[in-house]
Order: C-alpha cells, then sequence, then structure tokens
C-alpha cells in the first residue's frame, strides 16, 4: 500500500478527551473516528487490526470443532421476555420498537437467540455435543462510554454458545476452549493470564477470564511464579500460613492510643502494621432485622484488606456484603469499633487465617482510645480465607508465590448450566428415550477491544508498537526526499516489489513529506519493521532496517533485503 | 468437515411460508434460519457461501484501489437532519432512541456518515480522489419482508463512497467500479448484466444496475444480442424504425367495431394489431389546471406498451405522469378515446417512432364504436421514443437485436454528484486555494442478496447448484454403508485426509445413514462435485465421480482422485 493512495490520518496533538493512551494512540495513529459517544468508525489501518485478529480467532475456533454461524443484530423481545432477562437486563439492554410496534433489543448478547435455534435444530442426543459461534456487531447502551472502544457501545465480540447432554461433556469443551483461548492470546502475540473469575450473576459454577496484563488495566490478577496458577484478586485463595511464630509471654499490656491511625500507633510502638488486627462488622444472614445478634465481626490483618466476594460467601454472612456503620458498630460494642476487644467480644467473631496465626499482636482494648500490645489469642481461633492475596503470598497451588499485576479483561469462558435451556425448554431425547434439558456453555472474545488492550500493553512515546501478528502493515518502506532523487526512488519501487511480491504488507511512504514527518507517522502507527533508503547508505548499496520495538538498527544490502524480512 | 461434527440441518418439506425457490431451498438445505419477520440467522452452510462471496468483493474492491473502513449499524439522527434525510426518508428508516432519549438510527445506507467522516479527515485536494468501502449490517424496516433475505430487514451490503474534486475524475473511479462489479460476478461464477438504469430518486445523472439473469427476478432487462449493451426496460431506447412502407394508396374506410377489443377486431379485419394505433391521454404541464388545452394524446402501435419513464421526460407533459381517466377524455373528445381520430385532433398529438412509421393503420374514427382501416398520416408526424423496447427491436447501439430476461437488482452504481457534500458541507482546498464541495459517487453490492440471487439462477428439482467459486464445500465424500465395511471406511478417510491437505473444502458424510439420503442431502445442498465410495468400485481400487450440474458420473482410480479434483 502507498500511503499516497491510502487514508492515513494521523495527528500530532493528544487528543482532550481521551483519557488512556490506547484511545489517545487510536486516534492520533488513525485507526478509529469517533461518531458519537461509544459509536467509533474504523479507519483502514485500524480495521487491518482488527480483521486480524478476528482471522486468529476464527482460525483457532474451528481448530477446536466450534462451527461459525452468524445471527442478526436486532432480536425481538420475546425471547428476552422467556428467558427472564427482558425484565432483569438494566438499560444497558437497548429496547426498541419497529414500525409495527413490535419489541425488539439491539442484541448485547445472544444466548436466547441461540437457545431458541438449537431448540428447533436440535433433536436428539446423537446431534451433540455442538458449539456454535459468531464474530459480530453487538450494542450495549453504556451509560457513561468511555476509553474509546474499550467500553464503548457498538463493538465486535466473538460469542460461543456449547450444547451438551450433561456436565462431563460441558467440562471437555470447556477444556478445549480454555485451550483454545490460550492459543489465541499467545498467536495474537500478548503477554496474558487465564484467571479464575467469580462467575458473578450469570449464574455458572466455573469461570475462567482471560486478561491482556497492562498497567491500566481495571482488574487486579494473581499469578503464581512457579506455576500457571492465575486468579482475579476477587478469587484468589489465601492460604493458611503454618503457626511457626510463638508469643514472647509477655503479658499484654493497654496504651493510650491518641494518634491519627493505627499505622502511626504501630509506628511509635515499633511494630509492624502486619503485627496488628482489624476488624470489620458486618450482617448476619438472619430473618429478624431488628435482633442485635444480626452482626458478626470479622476479624484481619492491618496491613491485608477484606475481600467481599469471600466474606459474603462464609455461612451465617448477609449477601450481598453489608458493613454496618461506625455508629452502628459503637452503639453495639459500647466503644469504637476500632477500640473494641476482640478477644473479649459478645458478638460472634471470624478471624482470617493470617489474623488467627499472630502472637504478639496489637489490637482494641475494649475502650475508647486504648490499645493492647502483645496480645494473644487465649485459644487459637476458628480461621477462614475472608482477605484478598497481596504480593509475596504463597500460590495456593503450593508452586511459587504470587505476585499482583493489572490486567484488562478480553476473554471470559464460563459453564453456564441450565440457567437458559431450562427457562426456555431446549432439550432433546435422551439415549434412554427421555426428555433432556441441554447443558451450556458459553465463551466470549472481546474482539475489538482486544485492539485497545494490546496499545495499552505495547506503546512508548513514540506511540504504537505492534506485535507483528496483528501489526497493520509489516513493514515501513521509507525513502528519504525519493521525490529529488531518481536512484532513491527506484530502489524503493525495487524493494515495494520485491517485498509485495513475496506476500509481505508494506506501507510504502511515497507522499512529499520531510523524512522527520515520514518517521513520526510509521513509529506512532507502530509499525514493527522499517526499511529506510538514504542517498548515503545508497552509495553502498545498502538501506537501513529499524526494529520498532527494541530501535535498533543495521545496515542490510539492498539484496538482502527480501531474505533478512522473510527471516523475521 | 465431517458432517457428523457438523450442524447439517436440511429439511424434506418445503416450508408452507416460502414463496420463491431461493427461500424454500436456503430453510431445506440449511442456509438460513428465520428468528422474526425479516430476520434471519445463517447456518454454518449459508454463511461459508456468504463469506466467500464477501472474499470475492473485498478482493476486487482492494484491486481497483477502494479502500476499507467500517462504519458503526448506530448512527446519530443529527447526521440525517443535516442531509435532509431524517424528514423525507420513510418508516424503513428505523429511528430508535438510546437510554439517554438521544435520537439515532439503524443505518440502512451510509452516505451521512462517511461525508461527515471525508468533510473532516480530508482537507486538501492532494488527499483525493478517495475510495471507501464498508462490508457491514444493514438495516431497513421493510414494511413487508418476504422472499426470504431477498428481501429481509438486517442484511449485508457492501457500500462504497468516492469524492473527487470534479466530474471527470469521479467517472475514472466510476468506469473502475464499473470494472470491478463486473470482475466480482464473473468470479461469482453468475450471469449477469451491468444496466443502464434509471437513477431515480438518488440523484445522480448516470446509474448502472448489475443484475443476475433469473426467471423469477422482479426487473426486465434488455439486452443486445450483438454486444455488450444492456438496460433496464425502463431505460432501453427503442430507436426509431426507417420509413420503408409505402402506403397502399387506398382510401381509409369506417368500420363499425362492436367486438370486445381492438385485438379482436384486428383480427376479424385480416389486420395485425401491429398495424393498429392505441392513444393515451396525459396531462400537459401547465399551471393552469382548469384549461382544457392542458391534456397531451399519446399515440403508439397497439402492440407496443407506453413506457411512462420517457413520456414523462417529454417536454410539456406533467411530471409525474397523470393518466387521463376515461370519462375526461370522453369529454374532451366528444367521443370514447378508444374511438377518438388521431388524423383530426384538436388536442396536442405525440406519436411513438414505430407508430409514426405505420402505413395502412387500424386508428379511431371519432365516433363512438367506428374504427378506420387503411388510414394513414396526412404528413409524417412528429415522433418521439414512449414505448417499452420488445424482443426484437435493433440494439440502440446499432449491433445486434434486442433479447429481454428477467434480472434481479445485485448492485447499483451511481454518480452521485454534490446531493451530500453540499447539504453537509464536505469540500476542500482547491489547486487555487480556494474551498470547492466534493464530488461523489457511491456503489453498493447486496452481499446477502447474491447467496439468493445466485441459486434463483443455479438450480434444479434436486435443490441448489452452487457455481463452484462461492459453493460451501467443492466436494461431497459419500462413502457408502461405511460403518458396516473397514475398508469404506478406511478409502474414505483416506480421500479425506489426502483432499484436505490439498486444500480442498470437502464434505465427508460420515453419518450412519442410507446412501440415498446422503445424496439426497449433498444433492440439495448443492455441492458441485461428488465423490462416491462404494463396495463393487472399490474391487477394482475405483470410485464413482459425479458433476452436480451435468449430472455426467464417471469411475476414477482412487489414486486419481486427488489429480482429478484439482484439474476442475
Amino acid at each position: 500500500m502507498r500511503t499516497s493512495q491510502y487514508l492515513l490520518s494521523t495527528q500530532k496533538e493528544t487528543p482532550s478527551d481521551a483519557e488512556v493512551i490506547s484511545h489517545q494512540l487510536m486516534l492520533r495513529a488513525g485507526m478509529i473516528r469517533k461518531l458519537a459517544s461509544g459509536l467509533y468508525t474504523w479507519l483502514p489501518s485500524g480495521l487491518r487490526v482488527l480483521n486480524k485478529i478476528a482471522d486468529i480467532v476464527r482460525d483457532e475456533m474451528n481448530k477446536a470443532g466450534a462451527i461459525e454461524v452468524l445471527m442478526p443484530v436486532v432480536q425481538p423481545a420475546d425471547l428476552w421476555e422467556e428467558s427472564g432477562r427482558w425484565e432483569e437486563y438494566g438499560p444497558e439492554l437497548l429496547r426498541i420498537k419497529d414500525r409495527h410496534q413490535r419489541d425488539f433489543v439491539l442484541g448485547p448478547t445472544h444466548e436466547e437467540v441461540i437457545t431458541a435455534l438449537v431448540r428447533n435444530e436440535i433433536s436428539s442426543y446423537k446431534q451433540l455435543p455442538l458449539n456454535l459461534y459468531q464474530i459480530q456487531t453487538k450494542f450495549r447502551d453504556e451509560v457513561r462510554p468511555r476509553f474509546g472502544i474499550m467500553r464503548g457501545r457498538e463493538f465486535t465480540m466473538k460469542d460461543a454458545y456449547s450444547f451438551h447432554m450433561d456436565s462431563d461433556c460441558l467440562d471437555k469443551t470447556y477444556q478445549a476452549m480454555y485451550k483454545a483461548y490460550s492459543n489465541i492470546f499467545t498467536r495474537l502475540g500478548l503477554d496474558f493470564r487465564a484467571v479464575i473469575a467469580d462467575s458473578g450473576a450469570i449464574g455458572g459454577s466455573v469461570s475462567h477470564e482471560f486478561h491482556v496484563l497492562a498497567a491500566s488495566g481495571e482488574d487486579d490478577i494473581a499469578f503464581s511464579s512457579g506455576s500457571d496458577y492465575a486468579a482475579n484478586v476477587e478469587m484468589a485463595e489465601a492460604i493458611a500460613p503454618e503457626q511457626t511464630a510463638v508469643a514472647s509471654g509477655q503479658p499484654a499490656s493497654e496504651k493510650a492510643a491518641t494518634q491519627q491511625s493505627l499505622e502511626a500507633f504501630c509506628e511509635e510502638n515499633g511494630v509492624s502494621l502486619a503485627q496488628a488486627l482489624k476488624l470489620v462488622m458486618v450482617k448476619a444472614h438472619s430473618e429478624d432485622e431488628q435482633n442485635s445478634d444480626n452482626w458478626v465481626v470479622l476479624a484481619l490483618r492491618a496491613d491485608h484488606t477484606l475481600n467481599e466476594v469471600k466474606a459474603e460467601k462464609l455461612p451465617g454472612i448477609a449477601s450481598p456484603l453489608q458493613i454496618a456503620s461506625e455508629d452502628t458498630a459503637a452503639a453495639l460494642l459500647n466503644c469504637p469499633l476500632a477500640f473494641a476487644n476482640p478477644l473479649a467480644l459478645e458478638l460472634p467473631l471470624v478471624v482470617d487465617h493470617s489474623a488467627a496465626a499472630l502472637v504478639d499482636f496489637v489490637c482494641g482494648a475494649g475502650k475508647a482510645d486504648t490499645l493492647l500490645t502483645n496480645a494473644n489469642w487465649t485459644d487459637k481461633p476458628e480461621s477462614a480465607d475472608i482477605r484478598n492475596v497481596v504480593a509475596g503470598d504463597p500460590s495456593p497451588d503450593g508452586n511459587g508465590v504470587l505476585d499482583i499485576k493489572r490486567g484488562i479483561e478480553v476473554g471470559h469462558i464460563f459453564q453456564l448450566g441450565d440457567k437458559y435451556s431450562k427457562a426456555m425448554n431446549c432439550g432433546v431425547l435422551s439415549e434412554s428415550g427421555k426428555h433432556q434439558t441441554l447443558t451450556m456453555g458459553c465463551y466470549g472474545i472481546g474482539v475489538s477491544r482486544i485492539v485497545a488492550a494490546a496499545i495499552e500493553q505495547n506503546h512508548d512515546k513514540y506511540g504504537i508498537i505492534w506485535p507483528d501478528p496483528i501489526a497493520p502493515f509489516k513493514v515501513a518502506l521509507i525513502p528519504m526526499n525519493m521525490h529529488k532523487s531518481q536512484r532513491i526512488m527506484e530502489a524503493a519501487e525495487r524493494i515495494y516489489a520485491t517485498l509485495t511480491a513475496q506476500g509481505v504488507e508494506v506501507l510504502f511512504d511515497d507522499r512529499k513529506e520531510r523524512p522527520g514527518v515520514m518517521f513520526n507517522d510509521m513509529e506512532l502507527i507502530g509499525i514493527p519493521h522499517s526499511i529506510v533508503i538514504g542517498e548515503r547508505n545508497l552509495d553502498n548499496q545498502q538501506v537501513e532496517y529499524k526494529n520498532r520495538r527494541s530501535g535498533e538498527k543495521q545496515l542490510l544490502d539492498i539484496e538482502a533485503v527480501s531474505d533478512f524480512i522473510a527471516s523475521l
């Protein structure tokens, strides 16, 4: 492709309304343009990246035995009424009426449509399992679309849905999808983790998210230094430490605590924050809300944070988790929660495993502005895992220690069970001739979101650094002052013809621009490999190669360019 | 692909609600399924065809220098207000509101979005010409969706828009698109015609439609036996015949005409209908509607039909064409129009070229139930082209004679001019530094519609007959009773492995079905080439090849199968 016959659309200025780097660079590099809030047109370079991602996704889905279909964007409301989501789904579901005032939705997802399809098409267990997917436009009416295509309203998804007679069969397809997703993100050239996820409201029991690691990610991911283990911090298990510390035997002593914080108190008393307790009061699960027994106190190490997902799964705790206000807690305990004594509480107490392993710790003394030092559990208390893991925690699988990084969710696989198949009566005759409701899985990849995630992970101050497999072009061909030099033009045309004939995607910058403008544009767009043709090197029948990521340069004999590019 | 791991979804019964053969066969062959009125899910085989068509379209558009982009389905209303189409467009434009009650539309076309994009991206004549296209989902809220995907509501279009400084430049791109479209339909393996079209309300001066010829088409197309000339019948010129006939010299004579029709009168009097005149009275263009001068009489050969598009373009005729009622005509003429004498009219008369060339003709005598025979023009009248061409007419380009066939419109190219660029203020600085409004072209292909049109043109009583380039699979591999014969299974697996390794798309029917069921399914789906493996032929190390279109069969040595398929 010659730039003179292309729509380059690069911009020097950083757009003021773009908050994240991927959004800024996609605008500056001419990948997308905003049409309206959350709606973007894909310009040629952006679309080339999007299509490459889609091609890799499609290839791996096919290899894994999934079959491609294409469902409409516009879906009739009656299917959503059948599944119950016409009522359940919030205003992200854009409800529309056609010219005959019939209700439809713009599909944010296709569980209803595929379940209705399968219940009509499949009549026998012999036709199962079946895994159908599509790569298609979806719409979610976000209340505040932001970060460009990262959280847009119209976007491209790959969504797959599998159907099975039983959960063993589902599990096999789930594993195949897990493998396919790992292949996809590996082939895309991205640093990613498959993490154990909370399946949340979608209602299955097993679920993994696939995250592209990037400092700007919205999710914290814990992963092991010594194994494949990775989990959303919400889901990562903090394993109970072995009880190795032994109490000093010194008695606990009361100290006035007038400092601004527990941290300041510990510092003044030469104790680590990791050696102190903090308390949280949460509502217990009970029918009688007026009863004061209706609260439970949770104790954690003061340097740890409560994991609400874990806490609300404890028996006897109300879900969703409700944390007591300071006033409620003080009234029940007759002193502020911060100074309540966990060793002498009248309310039920749940102690985190790490807090339970402490000796000679700091905690409340049971009266205002007073703390105990050298406190110890009388008997080691019953403990549970109720905290978020931190970097350095042992990995729950026993191999290595955990590190925590931020990630951008780009894929999600679920074991759905019978949520939709039951509501929509999707079943077949089993081998024994009885009607049986199907078991389902669903598997999503945010195809357009990957474009932004890849940039969040791969950029520098000059622009985007595309991984080779998804770069809009593999090679930028930059002849300096070609329009003033016949021999530079000839060399450029020859190299362009040779590489193109080899099937290499080359962006040949044949504009009448200063070399600096051309270098800047090609770096901004993020083309992985550049060939620069200049007078001086041409004297030696050479050109300069530059690697976008490493910045390394080297001289190549003109005759060797083609082999060199092929070897990359 | 193995049928056991595929979603075949064939049906024996013809669905009762499918009127046209393509709709019936697409349902029966498992290509599509209806989701709601005018909304269809593409099943795996249908999607394979759709994607092959899209790939060919994309390849030829790229070769012709067009650049691919992707615009949103959902478009903001303000752009449609700018162009004026928010008011002009009928209820086919689905208007929707988002959660914030802002107005949007589901795009049936993208002139507004692309014009807004280009006015922001392009600032100089140096960046032109530019031809941008997309292959994308569109929505048109048809009042009565029918014929399956032929006239659905959600469909796939390729739409391109070009931008130019002047009409000469537009004309070059228009010609390149004409060529690209011809290449596309040739590569798709379809019998098509590029026809001169009436550009109708879209408002350009030059326009061609691309039609797939099929008996079930909605449009009549006239095309030459001796050249590339083709035109929508509405637009085909009927050239004036040379005046070769000479009047007999016999005087005209009045005859009573009590027969039911002019045709019956002619038959009784031994005169051809082509030797008779018929009259039509239409409103003249005039400010004063009460004036009786405000009508014009048109005279045609009785075997010809009036072309209303041509008639309303005549000077002095009101547009749109208004035809006088029988009563109005009789009152003005003092006798029924059928018996009015064109040789003695007080109203203006326009005679069709062919009618003007008649001698010794039949026409009205100027009083009820009376006709003249042997009538002749006193002086040859002024004549015009106001009729539809018929088969056998000379081609307007002077080469060959016209034939008329029915066609299905699958593509349309327009020279739009400045309709959108003017309304939306899309211009750039010209070479002389002045602001200049751009000139536009637009170029559409109904990608999903081609699937149906291809079937309308290519089918028989057994099912679809896909042209090779768009067939869902090239080869059907049909082993007879494989599950009872080890050697048939081995031969099938070997051929499947060999062909697949060669890159041939094979549908391997490995179901436990009777051979008849398998043959019927593969013929219904329309796979162009079949390899049948049976015990008897296997004794001679042979298999049977069958061509879907010709029905020809031949025996092949197993070792020769691979070369034979490659040679097709």
